[in-house]
């Protein structure tokens, strides 16, 4: 049960952003540019990999369920996404990135946990300015966003198929279209 | 030292704003509509001290001394943001203001740390939903911003004059005019 009234036919921030389109407008905005507009060098499905992996450190089902559906379809590879989530150490991913998630790791933490050493390992393995900023602000923005959506308590899905759709409709279109709705769970 | 390389005349979160202009936007959005923007029931004063409190909470030194002076000039009462981030309990502040700062605390902790009876405790106080929240969005928030600006390892004046200057501006600006230049320090 959300802690407070949230439509019921959204799940997890989509109601959240159903309920307040005013702090919805710079959200969006936020990981529209953060996870899906161009970049200079990280694909998006790198980047859904970063706010995958902190999610799943923070135990948020939702952020960790939809943004790996999000990465699944941008890189066309399920597998990735599970031993990313699993340890980021032995998954097929590059060892910049392998650096980067090392990072956000810290991050995810305290950003004081983030030491010259971490990011010197990352510079090591090509890591620019721009990734090695971005990454932070990657990990601090899902420390947020997971915050917001288990802080206030909002429903979770079952279905991995309806994670599979939310998925394959943000890695498709980003994030500035409207949600869809679901079926409420009859446990909710 | 900063992680990566910032333009070293201005501190904290606004070194990185100017560095990364695409994610200033949103991120400065943000905290227009949750801080300073016009709100139902809960004054600019009030969601800074929330803002203060965390950061504080989460021992960032630049954005708690920048936003408890902000705090200070919406309340023209300094001593009263300092026994916030001493003891909100003790506070002189409303029951819902202390009810609110719990609940912000959970989730400077983790966003599954809010129970239904820090929520019935804030109700009880006669905190709305949208006043709920809001409060989690913004300990959420600078859950984010702490991490932020610690992880890149911004610099933080140690002038207070250098934030009551900053406090000034964003209490009467807001979050969206540009920030002024400040001298370096030469220890930096």
């Amino acid at each position: 049960m959300p802690h407070i009234d949230l439509p019921k036919e959204y799940p997890g921030i989509r109601s959240l952003f159903v309920f307040r389109p005013e702090t919805a407008a710079p959200l969006n905005a936020l990981v529209q540019t953060l996870l899906h507009n161009p970049h200079p060098s990280l694909s998006p499905g790198e980047r859904e990999l970063i706010a995958t992996y902190v999610s799943s450190l923070n135990n948020c089902k939702y952020c960790s369920t939809v943004h790996g559906a999000i990465a699944k379809h941008h890189l066309l590879n399920g597998d990735v996404v599970q031993q990313v989530k699993t340890n980021p150490e032995t998954a097929p991913i590059s060892n910049k990135l392998k650096a980067l998630l090392k990072i956000a790791w810290q991050v995810q933490l305290s950003g004081k946990e983030v030491s010259s050493s971490h990011v010197e390992a990352a510079r090591k393995e090509g890591a620019t300015d721009i990734e090695i900023h971005d990454t932070v602000l990657i990990a601090a923005a899902f420390s947020m966003f997971n915050r917001y959506v288990d802080g206030l308590a909002t429903w979770a899905p079952d279905d991995p198929e309806v994670y599979d759709r939310m998925g394959k409709q943000r890695a498709e279109e980003g994030y500035l279209t409207p949600p869809f709705k679901i079926q409420p769970q009859s446990t909710e």
